[in-house]
């Protein structure tokens, strides 16, 4: 298998993970949970391709993707004593998935040659809106506006730090790992610093 | 008139009072109530052809659907205290909205092609997320998610059941009919029974 | 420079500050703000071109909007003492905006051969759902809910006094600029007497 396709399978999941385990703690009830996992999961690359244009939105067109949400839905619920032990992996893939949907996010703005700030705005989307729906849906103030550092800011950097590696011209297959990495690297460090960025107020 | 078009009346008709009713409840002004009976109405059918990039959306083009919901509110703004009190023709005609409606989901997910598992979700969110975007926007935690048996599931159900029909190869009105019936009749199932599915913690 | 972009500036700067300003009363943190200041600012007319399948939408590939919003929103911050004082200006641009953003969907809907209710909605939708969505990202009842009257009521009597106006064949300049202005009045004389809607209930 390839390492994106791996990195993309295992973002999908830690997402489907990550708003299955949020529904639980609001009690919601099995489909009420169904819906929370796909919506965290999928929630970012369907706003993305509702504002390009891009429809049907990918999934719709990919039982595989609907699979696999089910699937890890149905683990989680079985497994969720066991999953909230391993809190640590569910970063460790959480922050892969951020890496790899922001790069996904550049990429198809790229595409339709969009520019650097759209591109990234892209990207970001990618990445943090499905936990941004998640919690509206929890009718909650979403986590990304009270804890963006852990969300938006390393996407943002990996943006910019992506087309700052396109102007010096190194090979893409190593600008798109390192994109990952950057982004990963610096998530991992937020929430293992508990990191937070000053308030407006 | 068609069958159809009478059951397309019936429940854009009931989820437009829905919307007003749950809107009066949470003491809006008028032109708040209009807008909730609105996204009740067509929120789930927009996000449908939002996915699938059916644009412009169906509503802005028709404007006897906005004729409809406008007068329908206007109707049960006066009438308020008696259709409070006829709340089971209100679950009546919603049960049989949430029928038709999946129904066109489906049947927008197979005139482009989508399989099984697009179509059923496209008919679920066809049915139930006018009422989840109505939930957002009272600041609730979606209805949707807390009490799935009355909404999402018989959806899902009644989406099985219509492509198990297409397999045994009967006629296709037969299928709409039944698939209809099906959704109708465990709606009103679970609403009499106060069935409730078990929790996910 | 043209009177309409003027007016088009004054609105987009208008209305990222309103989104900056309420993020701070959530003591949301500095990328939260920022959301909130672009969401506000370009949520309406983002919703319309989603609907209407005007893609990408147009801030994606315009850059000086994201650039305009950006600016805004870092002097917003560093001069948010002296703003929440300018209350007067900013109600001043917020209503030249409402006026603005109704006539740009009225029009976009007129360049699709959408008919009068269809265009209003598009008008009303691109004026009132940034502020619409940023209530909801900020999980409060939309004010677009509970006070109507300084919304989307000016927007709806302007925009049917625009097609009032075409039907006795005014310039279109005139109309233009009369119902922005008629926008704005109601807007400014709402906010000043304090109107409100009766409630449905």
């Amino acid at each position: 298998m390839e390492f994106f396709t791996i990195i993309n399978i295992g973002g999908t999941i830690a997402f489907a993970i990550s708003g299955t385990l949020a529904g639980i703690r609001k009690q919601l009830d099995i489909f009420g949970l169904l819906v929370i996992a796909f919506v965290t999961s999928i929630g970012g690359g369907t706003i993305r391709d509702m504002l390009i244009g891009h429809l049907p939105v990918r999934w719709l067109l990919d039982s595989s993707v609907i699979l696999l949400i089910t699937g890890t839905f149905i683990l989680t619920i079985l497994l969720k004593n066991h999953i909230e032990k391993i809190d640590k992996t569910l970063t460790l893939f959480d922050s892969l998935g951020l890496g790899f949907f922001t790069l996904r996010g550049i990429q198809e703005g790229l595409a339709i040659q969009l520019d650097m700030s759209a591109c990234i705005i892209l990207g970001t989307i990618t990445a943090c809106f499905g936990g941004l729906i998640r919690d509206i849906l929890l009718n909650e103030i979403p986590y990304l506006l009270r804890k963006e550092v852990i969300y938006a800011t390393p996407c943002i950097i990996g943006g910019l730090c992506y087309f700052l590696m396109k102007q010096i011209a190194l090979p893409n297959e190593l600008i798109d790992l390192l994109t990952i990495l950057i982004i990963f690297g610096i998530r991992i460090l937020a929430v293992k610093k508990n990191i937070s960025l000053p308030r407006g107020g």
